[in-house]
């Protein structure tokens, strides 16, 4: 590849949203030009950000060769593009892609996800491939209702999941999400956690990094806001790290992955996601962070030393600012949290209850002085 | 004006280089758009981060308009478009100017920025306008000689000025920078300086802050590194600091502001130069900050609460890196400065000897270890 420090460099971001608006602001930190590729009909925040903007289907391959020519390298910010087309995008365009399209196809199915982490031997909640309907019974009656029934692809922020607590919701369930003709579908064990943990790994032939663990606040499976460093004991936190390592070793990661797990009450670390990509639980980096997950993704691809991924305070606490109306997009009340803070709007044009629209990071000395004071100066907030 | 915290606020930019980029970069994290006008024929490291590209002379207000007509609020990288240029473009467009048309005028003009700053109780070094040849000789007898000959408009980074030994060097050096012909000539006194100080203000209508007082390290007349805090005296820090915001005060100004200062040996600090926009003494506060001189600058040319200007941590060193040599820019051996610091490149085409294409910022505990490392890992560099 191009030495990525050359001013006609080109990364090119295959989705046009706010991990990829955040990722190209670092590229650009390192003089690199940006393109990008959206299959969205309306504009997207990274379209605002370069000249070079191309749009159409993420299933058309000849497309996406045009945008894929212009690029030095290739990186996504989500994982719903099938590693079948993208091998192909690689190998007719000659644009190297990172993570690799060999990565995407080991954990792109949450079935052989789990059966790549578990052959790596990384402990993953209880699950089981519905083949038949009586399947969706028996996974209750052995691991306890209510339980999970996941699509093995497609499934975001609570969308393509659903939660089931009798034989009758099952089925019910497990047609709604296409049922034996869709995509697979998995039963999975509802752990009793006492916290959900995250961390990232930046990892390229330069190395690794893996950043501190984090609790991810769910509110209705979205992430509300993350507090870093875990309130949970040390060891804890080092296993969640150890294990992110791991699993981005086992699908030979590049780039920027993010690792979800469940603390259970018995103090068993289990991974629960993964994310080939910047992720929200790793936002409070921005700032936190001597190096984001941002830039560490961009170096990652591009070849680039990684760099220090330590908290440069002793708290880190970051607020999604979701939607809270049906309108244009504009925050409103957001001046306190502005003038304490570190508030990041992601320039979608259209807000909508519940979208994911900004977010909103504070550091500190303690933990949880530092959590209420940033729910108290973002609560006011409308968007 | 528009509640800058709305996905369709879009802030303009007059000049397209790496300062007007450096803030392109923070406009985005508040989720704005940006567009740019550039005066320049080739193409420039703004016109890459936006669809939103207009190109022109800046001379000519008609051409400006279209741009200003995109635009919520517009400001400035540079000192070099006339006062009474801004002052009809925001007029006929509507759209405001920031630093205003009026704090322009009372700066872009060496001898009356001297006078504004002198009736505002500032001291300034002694200095003559030059109105007659016997003026030449007149100032070099009674301050010493050399002394600096400085155009009233269009200097920067050396241009634009003359140190001269002699009255014959003085007679020469004025005819060559336009004698009585071209702009007003001012003669200054060299001072006899112990350091080169900089203090940068951001002011709005919510207030104002006050960033650090850093040393710049200068090599003919270019600033090659810059260290905060100032390696000075509290009380001198403290001084600069004052004068920085009174300079601030008695422009109006509303945006971020630059002040350059001599450190006598008598420890009398002198205003030297001044700046309305963000300035490479402030690179540092990027990292080196809790808020940078660039997210301050956008925050107060859009009516924003101002962010902390407070040092994360004890020191900081920022290293210029300009171009070594004639080619196509790539940043090459910068491995080790990346790993360990914050790299930032401008994405410019072209490399020119001398020309600034990229910075380095590195922190730490102690100032003087951190420059030396700082120094060591740059010191391979090419570009």
């Amino acid at each position: 590849m191009k030495n990525p420090l050359s001013s006609d460099f080109v990364i090119g971001f295959l989705g046009a949203g706010q991990l990829a608006r955040m990722s190209a602001l670092q590229a650009f930190r390192f003089g690199m030009q940006i393109a990008v590729f959206s299959d969205r009909p309306e504009d997207e925040p990274v379209q605002f950000m370069t000249p070079h903007s191309y749009s159409g289907s993420f299933g058309d391959v000849s497309l996406m060769v045009e945008f894929a020519n212009k690029c030095d390298v290739i990186t996504l910010e989500n994982e719903f593009i099938d590693s079948e087309i993208l091998s192909k995008l690689e190998t007719v365009s000659g644009t190297p892609i990172y993570p690799s399209p060999k990565s995407f196809s080991l954990i792109e199915n949450k079935l052989i996800e789990k059966q790549t982490f578990e052959r790596a031997g990384i402990p993953v909640t209880p699950y089981k491939l519905i083949q038949h309907d009586e399947d969706l019974s028996e996974f209750g009656n052995m691991y306890g209702w209510p339980y999970l029934l996941k699509s093995s692809k497609g499934g975001y922020d609570g969308y393509g999941n659903k939660t089931v607590s009798s034989a009758d919701e099952a089925l019910e369930a497990f047609r709604n999400l296409g049922g034996k003709s869709g995509h697979d579908i998995i039963a999975e064990a509802f752990v009793d956690f006492t916290h959900e943990l995250a961390v990232q790994v930046a990892r390229n032939e330069t190395g690794h990094v893996v950043y501190p663990c984090c609790e991810t606040v769910q509110k209705n499976h979205i992430c509300v806001a993350v507090k870093t460093p875990a309130p949970v004991s040390e060891p804890v936190q080092k296993r969640a790290q150890e294990l992110a390592l791991k699993a981005t070793e086992a699908i030979d990661g590049k780039g920027i992955f993010a690792f979800e797990f469940f603390l259970t009450k018995e103090g068993e670390v289990l991974l629960n996601e993964s994310a080939p990509r910047p992720h929200n639980s790793g936002h409070y980096s921005i700032e936190g962070c001597v190096t984001s997950q941002f830039e560490n993704h961009v170096r990652a691809v591009c070849g680039l030393p990684l760099g220090n991924p330590s908290l440069i305070q002793p708290a880190a606490v970051m607020i999604n600012l979701l939607g809270t109306h049906n309108r244009n997009a504009v925050i409103e009340h957001a001046e306190d949290a502005a003038a304490a803070g570190h508030l990041h709007s992601y320039g979608k044009l259209q807000s909508k209850t519940g979208r994911k629209m900004a977010h909103f990071t504070l550091l500190g000395e303690d933990l949880e002085n530092v959590y209420s004071w940033a729910m108290e100066l973002t609560k006011q907030i409308e968007i």
